[in-house]
Protein backbone atom coordinates (compact mmCIF):
# COMPACT_ATOMS: atom_id res chain seq x y z
CA UNK A 1 0.00 0.00 0.00
CA UNK A 2 1.30 3.06 -0.50
CA UNK A 3 1.16 6.27 1.47
CA UNK A 4 -1.15 8.46 2.11
CA UNK A 5 0.03 11.63 -0.04
CA UNK A 6 1.21 9.56 -2.83
CA UNK A 7 -2.25 7.88 -3.23
CA UNK A 8 -3.31 11.35 -3.40
CA UNK A 9 -0.89 12.31 -6.01
CA UNK A 10 -2.07 9.63 -8.05
CA UNK A 11 -5.52 10.13 -7.92
CA UNK A 12 -5.20 13.77 -8.52
CA UNK A 13 -2.93 13.11 -11.62
CA UNK A 14 -5.52 10.64 -13.26
CA UNK A 15 -8.38 13.05 -12.27
CA UNK A 16 -6.77 16.51 -13.90
CA UNK A 17 -5.05 15.05 -17.12
CA UNK A 18 -7.06 16.08 -20.19
CA UNK A 19 -10.15 13.95 -20.77
CA UNK A 20 -13.65 13.54 -19.83
CA UNK A 21 -12.61 14.08 -15.76
CA UNK A 22 -10.86 17.81 -16.14
CA UNK A 23 -13.73 19.29 -19.17
CA UNK A 24 -16.48 18.80 -16.33
CA UNK A 25 -14.48 20.35 -13.73
CA UNK A 26 -13.94 17.46 -11.31
CA UNK A 27 -12.05 18.16 -8.03
CA UNK A 28 -10.20 15.49 -5.68
CA UNK A 29 -11.33 16.07 -1.80
CA UNK A 30 -10.19 13.26 0.06
CA UNK A 31 -8.45 10.38 -0.91
CA UNK A 32 -7.62 7.30 1.64
CA UNK A 33 -6.63 4.02 0.98
CA UNK A 34 -10.20 2.98 0.02
CA UNK A 35 -11.75 5.88 0.15
CA UNK A 36 -12.54 8.79 -2.42
CA UNK A 37 -14.15 11.88 -2.45
CA UNK A 38 -14.96 14.11 -5.32
CA UNK A 39 -17.25 17.07 -6.15
CA UNK A 40 -18.72 18.64 -9.13
CA UNK A 41 -19.43 22.28 -9.58
CA UNK A 42 -22.89 23.23 -11.27
CA UNK A 43 -22.32 24.29 -14.73
CA UNK A 44 -24.77 24.85 -17.39
CA UNK A 45 -23.53 21.86 -19.42
CA UNK A 46 -24.03 19.52 -16.92
CA UNK A 47 -27.80 19.23 -16.55
CA UNK A 48 -30.54 17.93 -18.02
CA UNK A 49 -33.39 19.70 -19.55
CA UNK A 50 -35.26 20.85 -16.47
CA UNK A 51 -31.85 21.90 -14.64
CA UNK A 52 -30.68 19.14 -12.72
CA UNK A 53 -27.15 17.22 -13.16
CA UNK A 54 -27.45 15.08 -15.85
CA UNK A 55 -27.77 11.29 -15.18
CA UNK A 56 -24.41 10.97 -17.07
CA UNK A 57 -22.39 13.48 -15.34
CA UNK A 58 -23.80 12.03 -11.91
CA UNK A 59 -22.59 8.04 -13.28
CA UNK A 60 -18.90 9.72 -14.46
CA UNK A 61 -18.47 11.10 -11.04
CA UNK A 62 -19.78 8.15 -9.29
CA UNK A 63 -17.32 5.71 -11.60
CA UNK A 64 -14.65 8.04 -11.25
CA UNK A 65 -14.71 8.07 -7.39
CA UNK A 66 -15.30 4.33 -7.80
CA UNK A 67 -12.07 3.60 -9.66
CA UNK A 68 -9.97 5.68 -7.08
CA UNK A 69 -11.17 4.27 -4.30
CA UNK A 70 -10.58 0.77 -5.27
CA UNK A 71 -7.14 1.42 -6.67
CA UNK A 72 -6.01 3.23 -3.63
CA UNK A 73 -6.31 0.18 -1.70
CA UNK A 74 -4.32 -1.90 -4.25
CA UNK A 75 -0.51 -2.49 -4.22
CA UNK A 76 1.33 0.21 -6.30
CA UNK A 77 1.69 -0.76 -9.89
CA UNK A 78 -1.95 -2.09 -9.80
CA UNK A 79 -5.15 -0.31 -11.23
CA UNK A 80 -9.18 -0.57 -11.19
CA UNK A 81 -11.05 -0.72 -14.10
CA UNK A 82 -14.70 -0.47 -14.20
CA UNK A 83 -16.86 -3.36 -15.90
CA UNK A 84 -19.97 -2.58 -14.28
CA UNK A 85 -21.48 0.50 -13.25
CA UNK A 86 -25.06 0.34 -11.37
CA UNK A 87 -26.95 3.56 -10.37
CA UNK A 88 -29.98 4.40 -8.48
CA UNK A 89 -31.12 7.94 -9.24
CA UNK A 90 -33.28 8.47 -6.03
CA UNK A 91 -33.87 12.44 -6.03
CA UNK A 92 -33.04 15.02 -8.15
CA UNK A 93 -30.02 16.38 -7.99
CA UNK A 94 -30.73 20.17 -8.14
CA UNK A 95 -27.71 21.53 -5.90
CA UNK A 96 -25.01 23.86 -6.52
CA UNK A 97 -22.81 20.55 -6.03
CA UNK A 98 -22.88 16.78 -6.30
CA UNK A 99 -20.58 14.58 -4.49
CA UNK A 100 -19.24 11.27 -4.76
CA UNK A 101 -17.82 9.71 -1.39
CA UNK A 102 -16.54 5.79 -3.07
CA UNK A 103 -15.53 3.46 -0.44
CA UNK A 104 -14.30 0.10 -1.71
CA UNK A 105 -16.27 -2.88 -0.02
CA UNK A 106 -14.30 -6.12 -1.69
CA UNK A 107 -10.32 -5.77 -2.90
CA UNK A 108 -9.20 -8.86 -4.52
CA UNK A 109 -6.47 -9.94 -6.62
CA UNK A 110 -8.35 -9.81 -9.92
CA UNK A 111 -12.12 -7.83 -8.79
CA UNK A 112 -12.90 -4.81 -6.78
CA UNK A 113 -16.57 -3.60 -5.70
CA UNK A 114 -16.54 0.08 -4.59
CA UNK A 115 -19.94 1.53 -3.54
CA UNK A 116 -20.83 5.32 -3.78
CA UNK A 117 -23.00 7.68 -2.19
CA UNK A 118 -24.03 10.95 -4.24
CA UNK A 119 -25.09 14.33 -2.40
CA UNK A 120 -26.50 17.08 -3.61
CA UNK A 121 -26.25 20.71 -1.62
CA UNK A 122 -27.31 24.26 -1.79
CA UNK A 123 -25.03 26.52 0.65
CA UNK A 124 -27.88 26.68 2.93
CA UNK A 125 -29.18 23.51 3.43
CA UNK A 126 -27.83 19.85 4.84
CA UNK A 127 -26.73 17.78 1.69
CA UNK A 128 -29.56 15.31 0.50
CA UNK A 129 -28.42 11.49 -0.72
CA UNK A 130 -29.54 11.76 -4.56
CA UNK A 131 -28.08 8.97 -5.90
CA UNK A 132 -26.50 5.62 -4.69
CA UNK A 133 -23.97 3.37 -7.24
CA UNK A 134 -22.30 0.06 -6.82
CA UNK A 135 -19.23 -0.72 -9.38
CA UNK A 136 -17.25 -3.34 -10.05
CA UNK A 137 -13.99 -3.14 -11.16
CA UNK A 138 -11.03 -5.38 -12.77
CA UNK A 139 -7.44 -5.28 -11.46
CA UNK A 140 -4.98 -4.37 -13.68
CA UNK A 141 -1.47 -3.84 -14.35
CA UNK A 142 -1.09 0.47 -14.27
CA UNK A 143 -1.14 1.47 -18.10
CA UNK A 144 2.22 2.11 -19.74
CA UNK A 145 0.85 5.63 -21.04
CA UNK A 146 -0.32 6.45 -17.50
CA UNK A 147 3.29 5.33 -15.59
CA UNK A 148 5.13 7.53 -17.72
CA UNK A 149 2.91 9.90 -16.74
CA UNK A 150 5.12 11.69 -14.50
CA UNK B 1 -49.26 7.33 -29.52
CA UNK B 2 -47.87 10.23 -31.70
CA UNK B 3 -46.59 10.30 -35.17
CA UNK B 4 -43.18 9.43 -36.10
CA UNK B 5 -42.19 12.83 -37.20
CA UNK B 6 -43.41 14.40 -34.03
CA UNK B 7 -41.72 11.90 -31.99
CA UNK B 8 -38.53 12.58 -33.60
CA UNK B 9 -39.23 16.12 -33.28
CA UNK B 10 -39.61 15.64 -29.21
CA UNK B 11 -36.63 13.73 -29.18
CA UNK B 12 -34.13 16.07 -30.77
CA UNK B 13 -35.52 18.83 -29.05
CA UNK B 14 -35.23 17.42 -25.86
CA UNK B 15 -31.37 16.79 -26.61
CA UNK B 16 -30.07 19.91 -28.86
CA UNK B 17 -31.53 21.93 -25.54
CA UNK B 18 -28.79 23.58 -24.10
CA UNK B 19 -27.29 21.15 -21.20
CA UNK B 20 -24.99 18.02 -20.98
CA UNK B 21 -26.57 15.87 -23.87
CA UNK B 22 -25.73 19.06 -26.61
CA UNK B 23 -22.73 19.60 -25.07
CA UNK B 24 -20.83 16.82 -25.58
CA UNK B 25 -22.66 16.58 -28.99
CA UNK B 26 -25.47 13.91 -29.19
CA UNK B 27 -26.68 13.41 -32.51
CA UNK B 28 -29.92 11.80 -32.84
CA UNK B 29 -29.65 9.36 -35.96
CA UNK B 30 -33.24 7.32 -35.96
CA UNK B 31 -36.12 7.66 -33.84
CA UNK B 32 -39.27 5.16 -33.69
CA UNK B 33 -41.64 4.24 -31.19
CA UNK B 34 -39.63 2.01 -28.61
CA UNK B 35 -36.45 2.45 -30.41
CA UNK B 36 -34.07 5.28 -30.57
CA UNK B 37 -30.40 5.27 -32.10
CA UNK B 38 -28.06 8.31 -31.11
CA UNK B 39 -24.33 8.83 -31.70
CA UNK B 40 -21.34 10.66 -30.33
CA UNK B 41 -18.20 11.32 -32.10
CA UNK B 42 -14.57 11.00 -30.82
CA UNK B 43 -13.78 14.62 -28.87
CA UNK B 44 -10.74 15.15 -26.42
CA UNK B 45 -13.24 16.06 -23.80
CA UNK B 46 -15.27 12.64 -23.85
CA UNK B 47 -12.19 10.18 -22.97
CA UNK B 48 -10.44 8.84 -20.53
CA UNK B 49 -6.45 8.82 -20.04
CA UNK B 50 -6.08 5.92 -22.28
CA UNK B 51 -7.72 7.53 -25.07
CA UNK B 52 -10.97 5.75 -25.18
CA UNK B 53 -14.78 7.46 -24.79
CA UNK B 54 -15.32 7.80 -20.72
CA UNK B 55 -17.73 5.65 -19.06
CA UNK B 56 -19.80 8.44 -17.72
CA UNK B 57 -19.83 9.55 -21.13
CA UNK B 58 -21.18 5.96 -22.36
CA UNK B 59 -23.52 6.07 -19.58
CA UNK B 60 -24.36 9.08 -20.04
CA UNK B 61 -25.88 8.29 -23.98
CA UNK B 62 -26.89 4.76 -22.62
CA UNK B 63 -29.57 6.61 -20.48
CA UNK B 64 -30.39 9.42 -22.66
CA UNK B 65 -31.28 7.14 -25.36
CA UNK B 66 -33.20 4.78 -22.87
CA UNK B 67 -35.03 8.13 -22.31
CA UNK B 68 -35.91 8.18 -25.45
CA UNK B 69 -36.96 5.13 -26.27
CA UNK B 70 -39.32 4.59 -23.32
CA UNK B 71 -40.48 8.00 -24.21
CA UNK B 72 -41.51 7.34 -27.89
CA UNK B 73 -43.64 4.69 -27.02
CA UNK B 74 -45.55 6.48 -24.07
CA UNK B 75 -48.68 8.87 -24.93
CA UNK B 76 -48.46 12.55 -25.97
CA UNK B 77 -48.15 14.66 -22.43
CA UNK B 78 -45.95 11.70 -20.88
CA UNK B 79 -42.65 11.12 -20.10
CA UNK B 80 -39.84 8.95 -19.13
CA UNK B 81 -37.08 9.84 -16.58
CA UNK B 82 -34.21 7.07 -15.21
CA UNK B 83 -34.22 5.52 -12.13
CA UNK B 84 -31.87 2.63 -12.79
CA UNK B 85 -29.00 2.65 -14.59
CA UNK B 86 -27.00 -0.35 -15.31
CA UNK B 87 -24.12 -0.65 -17.79
CA UNK B 88 -21.78 -3.20 -18.36
CA UNK B 89 -18.58 -2.27 -20.13
CA UNK B 90 -17.12 -5.10 -22.53
CA UNK B 91 -14.65 -3.82 -24.35
CA UNK B 92 -12.91 -0.27 -24.93
CA UNK B 93 -14.64 2.27 -26.66
CA UNK B 94 -11.50 2.93 -28.79
CA UNK B 95 -13.58 3.89 -32.17
CA UNK B 96 -14.58 7.20 -33.95
CA UNK B 97 -17.58 7.42 -32.62
CA UNK B 98 -20.28 5.95 -30.33
CA UNK B 99 -23.81 4.21 -31.54
CA UNK B 100 -26.21 3.66 -28.65
CA UNK B 101 -29.20 1.77 -29.56
CA UNK B 102 -32.24 2.15 -27.33
CA UNK B 103 -35.18 -0.69 -27.35
CA UNK B 104 -38.08 -0.40 -24.64
CA UNK B 105 -38.73 -4.00 -23.32
CA UNK B 106 -41.62 -3.46 -21.27
CA UNK B 107 -43.90 0.28 -21.36
CA UNK B 108 -46.01 0.31 -18.76
CA UNK B 109 -48.34 2.78 -16.68
CA UNK B 110 -45.44 3.66 -14.19
CA UNK B 111 -42.37 1.66 -14.88
CA UNK B 112 -40.89 0.96 -18.21
CA UNK B 113 -37.59 -0.94 -19.08
CA UNK B 114 -34.85 -0.49 -22.10
CA UNK B 115 -32.09 -2.30 -22.50
CA UNK B 116 -29.27 -0.33 -24.88
CA UNK B 117 -26.36 -1.49 -27.13
CA UNK B 118 -23.47 0.84 -27.60
CA UNK B 119 -21.20 0.43 -30.84
CA UNK B 120 -18.06 1.48 -31.05
CA UNK B 121 -16.75 2.16 -34.68
CA UNK B 122 -14.03 3.02 -37.01
CA UNK B 123 -14.48 4.20 -40.41
CA UNK B 124 -12.56 1.29 -41.68
CA UNK B 125 -14.11 -1.41 -39.27
CA UNK B 126 -17.03 -3.20 -38.79
CA UNK B 127 -18.93 -1.67 -35.84
CA UNK B 128 -17.87 -3.81 -32.07
CA UNK B 129 -20.58 -3.66 -29.27
CA UNK B 130 -18.60 -2.04 -26.12
CA UNK B 131 -21.58 -1.66 -23.52
CA UNK B 132 -24.44 -2.89 -23.07
CA UNK B 133 -26.88 -0.90 -20.29
CA UNK B 134 -30.72 -2.00 -19.14
CA UNK B 135 -32.18 1.24 -17.87
CA UNK B 136 -35.48 1.41 -15.51
CA UNK B 137 -37.57 4.57 -15.78
CA UNK B 138 -40.42 5.81 -14.02
CA UNK B 139 -43.30 7.30 -16.11
CA UNK B 140 -44.33 10.98 -15.51
CA UNK B 141 -46.20 13.58 -17.31
CA UNK B 142 -44.13 16.24 -19.39
CA UNK B 143 -42.59 18.87 -17.25
CA UNK B 144 -43.95 22.09 -17.80
CA UNK B 145 -40.66 23.54 -18.29
CA UNK B 146 -39.98 21.03 -21.69
CA UNK B 147 -44.21 21.40 -22.86
CA UNK B 148 -43.44 25.47 -23.10
CA UNK B 149 -40.48 24.58 -25.00
CA UNK B 150 -41.94 25.20 -28.82
CA UNK C 1 -47.56 3.82 9.36
CA UNK C 2 -49.29 0.70 11.23
CA UNK C 3 -47.84 -0.02 14.33
CA UNK C 4 -44.66 -1.98 15.25
CA UNK C 5 -46.60 -4.88 16.15
CA UNK C 6 -48.94 -5.04 13.50
CA UNK C 7 -45.88 -4.75 11.21
CA UNK C 8 -44.11 -7.88 12.27
CA UNK C 9 -47.60 -9.78 11.92
CA UNK C 10 -48.06 -8.69 8.18
CA UNK C 11 -44.25 -9.74 7.64
CA UNK C 12 -44.45 -12.99 9.10
CA UNK C 13 -47.71 -13.77 7.93
CA UNK C 14 -46.54 -13.03 3.90
CA UNK C 15 -43.18 -14.83 4.85
CA UNK C 16 -45.19 -18.04 6.65
CA UNK C 17 -47.72 -18.51 3.90
CA UNK C 18 -47.14 -21.76 2.01
CA UNK C 19 -44.37 -21.26 -1.32
CA UNK C 20 -40.89 -20.45 -1.75
CA UNK C 21 -40.11 -18.16 1.30
CA UNK C 22 -41.47 -20.92 3.61
CA UNK C 23 -40.07 -23.95 2.15
CA UNK C 24 -36.48 -22.37 2.57
CA UNK C 25 -37.03 -22.06 5.94
CA UNK C 26 -37.14 -18.09 6.22
CA UNK C 27 -37.04 -16.87 9.58
CA UNK C 28 -38.00 -12.87 10.56
CA UNK C 29 -35.58 -11.84 13.17
CA UNK C 30 -36.92 -7.80 13.28
CA UNK C 31 -39.22 -5.91 11.77
CA UNK C 32 -39.10 -1.51 12.13
CA UNK C 33 -40.44 0.30 9.59
CA UNK C 34 -38.19 0.45 6.67
CA UNK C 35 -36.15 -2.05 8.36
CA UNK C 36 -36.08 -5.94 8.16
CA UNK C 37 -33.61 -8.73 9.16
CA UNK C 38 -34.33 -11.99 7.89
CA UNK C 39 -32.34 -15.10 8.33
CA UNK C 40 -31.67 -18.70 6.64
CA UNK C 41 -30.13 -21.80 8.73
CA UNK C 42 -27.89 -24.28 6.47
CA UNK C 43 -29.48 -27.47 4.83
CA UNK C 44 -28.42 -28.93 1.87
CA UNK C 45 -30.97 -28.03 -0.57
CA UNK C 46 -30.12 -24.53 -0.15
CA UNK C 47 -26.28 -24.92 -1.40
CA UNK C 48 -24.47 -25.07 -4.70
CA UNK C 49 -21.71 -27.82 -5.37
CA UNK C 50 -19.04 -26.18 -3.16
CA UNK C 51 -21.27 -26.20 0.07
CA UNK C 52 -21.97 -22.36 0.12
CA UNK C 53 -25.21 -21.20 -0.06
CA UNK C 54 -26.47 -20.86 -3.48
CA UNK C 55 -26.77 -17.24 -5.38
CA UNK C 56 -30.57 -17.69 -5.71
CA UNK C 57 -30.84 -18.41 -2.05
CA UNK C 58 -29.22 -15.44 -1.47
CA UNK C 59 -31.06 -13.18 -3.68
CA UNK C 60 -34.23 -14.47 -2.88
CA UNK C 61 -33.63 -13.73 0.79
CA UNK C 62 -32.27 -10.08 -0.21
CA UNK C 63 -35.27 -9.67 -2.17
CA UNK C 64 -37.85 -10.72 -0.03
CA UNK C 65 -36.11 -9.02 3.19
CA UNK C 66 -35.87 -5.71 0.68
CA UNK C 67 -39.65 -6.05 0.42
CA UNK C 68 -40.30 -6.45 3.67
CA UNK C 69 -38.41 -3.32 4.56
CA UNK C 70 -40.05 -1.05 2.10
CA UNK C 71 -43.22 -2.41 2.39
CA UNK C 72 -43.33 -1.57 6.06
CA UNK C 73 -42.14 2.22 5.20
CA UNK C 74 -45.40 2.54 3.18
CA UNK C 75 -48.83 3.21 4.41
CA UNK C 76 -51.25 0.50 5.36
CA UNK C 77 -52.71 -1.19 2.48
CA UNK C 78 -49.86 -0.57 0.13
CA UNK C 79 -47.18 -2.89 -0.60
CA UNK C 80 -43.67 -3.12 -2.49
CA UNK C 81 -42.88 -5.74 -5.16
CA UNK C 82 -39.52 -5.86 -6.75
CA UNK C 83 -39.05 -4.55 -10.42
CA UNK C 84 -35.21 -4.53 -10.12
CA UNK C 85 -32.71 -6.56 -7.72
CA UNK C 86 -29.21 -5.83 -8.15
CA UNK C 87 -27.16 -8.26 -5.91
CA UNK C 88 -22.86 -8.40 -5.90
CA UNK C 89 -21.37 -11.54 -4.30
CA UNK C 90 -18.67 -10.95 -2.18
CA UNK C 91 -17.40 -13.79 -0.50
CA UNK C 92 -18.30 -17.53 -0.37
CA UNK C 93 -21.48 -17.96 1.81
CA UNK C 94 -19.87 -20.62 4.02
CA UNK C 95 -21.39 -20.09 7.19
CA UNK C 96 -24.28 -22.22 9.67
CA UNK C 97 -26.74 -19.26 8.38
CA UNK C 98 -27.07 -16.16 6.26
CA UNK C 99 -29.00 -13.18 7.90
CA UNK C 100 -30.01 -10.11 5.01
CA UNK C 101 -30.58 -6.76 6.70
CA UNK C 102 -32.82 -4.47 4.69
CA UNK C 103 -33.42 -1.13 4.60
CA UNK C 104 -35.41 1.04 2.92
CA UNK C 105 -33.47 4.36 1.55
CA UNK C 106 -36.39 5.88 -0.69
CA UNK C 107 -39.84 5.74 -0.24
CA UNK C 108 -42.49 6.84 -2.72
CA UNK C 109 -45.91 6.66 -3.76
CA UNK C 110 -44.90 4.65 -6.92
CA UNK C 111 -41.43 3.36 -6.59
CA UNK C 112 -39.43 2.21 -3.73
CA UNK C 113 -35.33 1.40 -3.18
CA UNK C 114 -33.48 -0.82 -0.36
CA UNK C 115 -30.13 -1.74 0.31
CA UNK C 116 -29.38 -4.93 1.45
CA UNK C 117 -26.71 -6.32 3.54
CA UNK C 118 -26.67 -10.20 3.65
CA UNK C 119 -23.78 -11.80 5.83
CA UNK C 120 -22.71 -15.66 7.01
CA UNK C 121 -21.74 -16.49 10.08
CA UNK C 122 -20.18 -19.37 12.07
CA UNK C 123 -21.01 -20.03 15.78
CA UNK C 124 -17.70 -19.16 16.89
CA UNK C 125 -16.84 -16.20 14.59
CA UNK C 126 -18.20 -13.07 13.67
CA UNK C 127 -20.35 -12.33 10.84
CA UNK C 128 -18.76 -11.83 7.89
CA UNK C 129 -20.29 -9.38 4.28
CA UNK C 130 -20.71 -12.04 1.81
CA UNK C 131 -23.21 -10.10 -0.33
CA UNK C 132 -24.85 -6.72 -1.09
CA UNK C 133 -28.35 -5.95 -2.75
CA UNK C 134 -29.88 -3.01 -4.19
CA UNK C 135 -33.63 -3.54 -5.13
CA UNK C 136 -35.99 -1.20 -6.58
CA UNK C 137 -40.04 -2.04 -5.95
CA UNK C 138 -42.95 -0.72 -7.45
CA UNK C 139 -45.87 0.86 -4.68
CA UNK C 140 -49.30 -1.66 -5.37
CA UNK C 141 -52.32 -1.70 -3.34
CA UNK C 142 -52.40 -5.03 -1.50
CA UNK C 143 -53.29 -8.02 -3.49
CA UNK C 144 -57.01 -9.22 -2.37
CA UNK C 145 -55.73 -12.56 -2.04
CA UNK C 146 -53.47 -11.32 0.71
CA UNK C 147 -55.77 -8.83 2.32
CA UNK C 148 -57.78 -11.70 2.89
CA UNK C 149 -55.32 -14.36 4.51
CA UNK C 150 -56.37 -13.40 7.67
CA UNK D 1 -13.09 -26.15 -26.24
CA UNK D 2 -14.45 -28.84 -25.29
CA UNK D 3 -16.86 -31.15 -27.47
CA UNK D 4 -20.53 -30.49 -27.36
CA UNK D 5 -21.38 -33.77 -25.84
CA UNK D 6 -19.16 -33.25 -23.19
CA UNK D 7 -20.57 -29.99 -22.30
CA UNK D 8 -24.20 -30.94 -21.46
CA UNK D 9 -22.29 -33.49 -19.63
CA UNK D 10 -20.81 -30.93 -17.51
CA UNK D 11 -23.81 -29.09 -17.20
CA UNK D 12 -25.86 -32.11 -16.37
CA UNK D 13 -23.50 -33.14 -13.70
CA UNK D 14 -23.40 -29.70 -12.15
CA UNK D 15 -27.13 -28.96 -12.28
CA UNK D 16 -27.98 -32.84 -10.72
CA UNK D 17 -25.49 -32.75 -7.51
CA UNK D 18 -27.19 -32.58 -4.54
CA UNK D 19 -28.16 -28.49 -3.95
CA UNK D 20 -30.20 -26.01 -4.97
CA UNK D 21 -30.40 -26.88 -8.15
CA UNK D 22 -31.48 -30.41 -7.94
CA UNK D 23 -33.71 -29.50 -5.32
CA UNK D 24 -35.78 -26.78 -7.03
CA UNK D 25 -35.94 -29.52 -10.10
CA UNK D 26 -33.86 -27.99 -12.95
CA UNK D 27 -34.29 -29.46 -16.15
CA UNK D 28 -31.19 -28.67 -19.04
CA UNK D 29 -32.95 -28.30 -22.10
CA UNK D 30 -30.10 -27.25 -24.28
CA UNK D 31 -25.97 -26.74 -24.09
CA UNK D 32 -23.76 -25.08 -26.92
CA UNK D 33 -20.92 -23.46 -26.25
CA UNK D 34 -21.87 -19.98 -25.27
CA UNK D 35 -25.49 -21.00 -24.87
CA UNK D 36 -27.51 -22.96 -22.03
CA UNK D 37 -31.52 -23.15 -21.73
CA UNK D 38 -33.00 -24.79 -18.29
CA UNK D 39 -36.24 -24.79 -16.92
CA UNK D 40 -37.98 -25.42 -14.10
CA UNK D 41 -42.33 -26.60 -13.60
CA UNK D 42 -44.78 -24.70 -11.35
CA UNK D 43 -44.30 -26.66 -7.93
CA UNK D 44 -46.37 -25.13 -4.87
CA UNK D 45 -42.81 -24.80 -3.20
CA UNK D 46 -41.44 -22.37 -6.25
CA UNK D 47 -44.18 -19.53 -5.67
CA UNK D 48 -45.13 -16.44 -4.13
CA UNK D 49 -47.92 -15.58 -2.03
CA UNK D 50 -49.87 -14.30 -4.95
CA UNK D 51 -49.17 -17.89 -6.99
CA UNK D 52 -46.33 -16.48 -9.40
CA UNK D 53 -42.71 -17.74 -9.57
CA UNK D 54 -40.99 -16.38 -6.49
CA UNK D 55 -38.56 -13.93 -7.52
CA UNK D 56 -35.59 -15.52 -5.54
CA UNK D 57 -36.45 -18.72 -8.01
CA UNK D 58 -36.65 -16.87 -11.24
CA UNK D 59 -33.04 -15.51 -9.82
CA UNK D 60 -31.39 -18.44 -8.97
CA UNK D 61 -32.45 -19.99 -12.44
CA UNK D 62 -30.83 -17.31 -14.23
CA UNK D 63 -27.58 -16.99 -12.53
CA UNK D 64 -27.26 -20.93 -12.61
CA UNK D 65 -28.10 -20.68 -16.72
CA UNK D 66 -25.50 -17.67 -16.72
CA UNK D 67 -22.85 -19.88 -15.07
CA UNK D 68 -23.53 -22.67 -17.66
CA UNK D 69 -23.16 -20.35 -20.23
CA UNK D 70 -20.24 -18.57 -19.62
CA UNK D 71 -18.90 -21.43 -18.68
CA UNK D 72 -19.34 -23.84 -21.96
CA UNK D 73 -17.41 -21.00 -23.66
CA UNK D 74 -14.43 -21.52 -21.59
CA UNK D 75 -11.46 -23.94 -21.85
CA UNK D 76 -11.51 -26.85 -20.60
CA UNK D 77 -10.83 -26.95 -16.70
CA UNK D 78 -12.02 -23.14 -15.93
CA UNK D 79 -15.43 -22.22 -14.54
CA UNK D 80 -17.28 -19.41 -14.33
CA UNK D 81 -18.58 -18.02 -10.84
CA UNK D 82 -21.10 -15.39 -10.63
CA UNK D 83 -20.20 -12.07 -9.32
CA UNK D 84 -22.86 -9.76 -10.18
CA UNK D 85 -26.26 -10.79 -10.97
CA UNK D 86 -28.72 -7.77 -12.16
CA UNK D 87 -32.88 -8.65 -12.49
CA UNK D 88 -35.47 -7.06 -14.10
CA UNK D 89 -38.81 -8.30 -13.47
CA UNK D 90 -40.67 -7.44 -16.38
CA UNK D 91 -44.46 -9.50 -15.65
CA UNK D 92 -45.82 -11.95 -13.64
CA UNK D 93 -44.42 -15.03 -14.04
CA UNK D 94 -47.32 -16.90 -14.09
CA UNK D 95 -47.34 -20.18 -16.17
CA UNK D 96 -46.89 -23.53 -16.13
CA UNK D 97 -43.08 -23.08 -16.38
CA UNK D 98 -40.35 -20.91 -16.70
CA UNK D 99 -37.56 -21.36 -18.88
CA UNK D 100 -33.86 -19.80 -18.98
CA UNK D 101 -32.43 -18.58 -21.92
CA UNK D 102 -28.55 -17.84 -21.24
CA UNK D 103 -25.96 -16.35 -23.80
CA UNK D 104 -22.55 -15.62 -22.82
CA UNK D 105 -21.79 -12.22 -24.60
CA UNK D 106 -18.18 -12.00 -23.52
CA UNK D 107 -15.90 -14.30 -22.82
CA UNK D 108 -12.50 -13.13 -20.58
CA UNK D 109 -9.19 -14.77 -19.41
CA UNK D 110 -10.79 -13.17 -15.93
CA UNK D 111 -14.47 -12.23 -16.11
CA UNK D 112 -17.43 -13.51 -18.59
CA UNK D 113 -20.82 -11.54 -19.35
CA UNK D 114 -23.62 -13.30 -20.12
CA UNK D 115 -27.66 -12.31 -20.61
CA UNK D 116 -30.30 -14.18 -19.73
CA UNK D 117 -33.90 -13.99 -21.03
CA UNK D 118 -36.82 -16.03 -19.04
CA UNK D 119 -39.95 -16.51 -20.68
CA UNK D 120 -42.91 -18.30 -18.73
CA UNK D 121 -45.57 -20.34 -20.52
CA UNK D 122 -49.04 -22.17 -20.16
CA UNK D 123 -49.51 -25.09 -22.35
CA UNK D 124 -52.01 -23.44 -24.96
CA UNK D 125 -50.16 -20.47 -25.62
CA UNK D 126 -46.96 -18.30 -26.28
CA UNK D 127 -44.26 -18.06 -23.95
CA UNK D 128 -43.93 -14.40 -22.72
CA UNK D 129 -40.76 -12.90 -21.09
CA UNK D 130 -40.44 -12.28 -17.81
CA UNK D 131 -37.85 -11.28 -16.64
CA UNK D 132 -34.35 -10.56 -18.23
CA UNK D 133 -30.95 -10.74 -16.41
CA UNK D 134 -27.15 -9.53 -16.89
CA UNK D 135 -24.95 -11.37 -15.18
CA UNK D 136 -21.07 -11.16 -14.27
CA UNK D 137 -18.67 -13.64 -13.85
CA UNK D 138 -15.29 -14.44 -12.69
CA UNK D 139 -12.94 -17.12 -14.45
CA UNK D 140 -11.49 -19.75 -11.95
CA UNK D 141 -10.43 -23.37 -12.31
CA UNK D 142 -12.56 -26.07 -11.93
CA UNK D 143 -12.76 -27.07 -7.91
CA UNK D 144 -11.27 -30.10 -7.00
CA UNK D 145 -14.36 -30.53 -5.79
CA UNK D 146 -16.20 -31.31 -8.89
CA UNK D 147 -12.99 -32.22 -11.38
CA UNK D 148 -13.24 -35.38 -9.01
CA UNK D 149 -17.40 -35.88 -9.40
CA UNK D 150 -16.98 -38.60 -12.21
Amino acid sequence: MAQAAELKQLVEMVTSRPGFTSAIGTKVLQVEPGCVQMSLSRRPDLLQFNGFFHGGVISGLADHAAGGAATTALPAGRIAVTIDLHVNFLSPADGETIVAKAQAIQVGGTVCVAKVEVTTGKHDQEPRLCAIATVTLRVVDVPARLAQAD
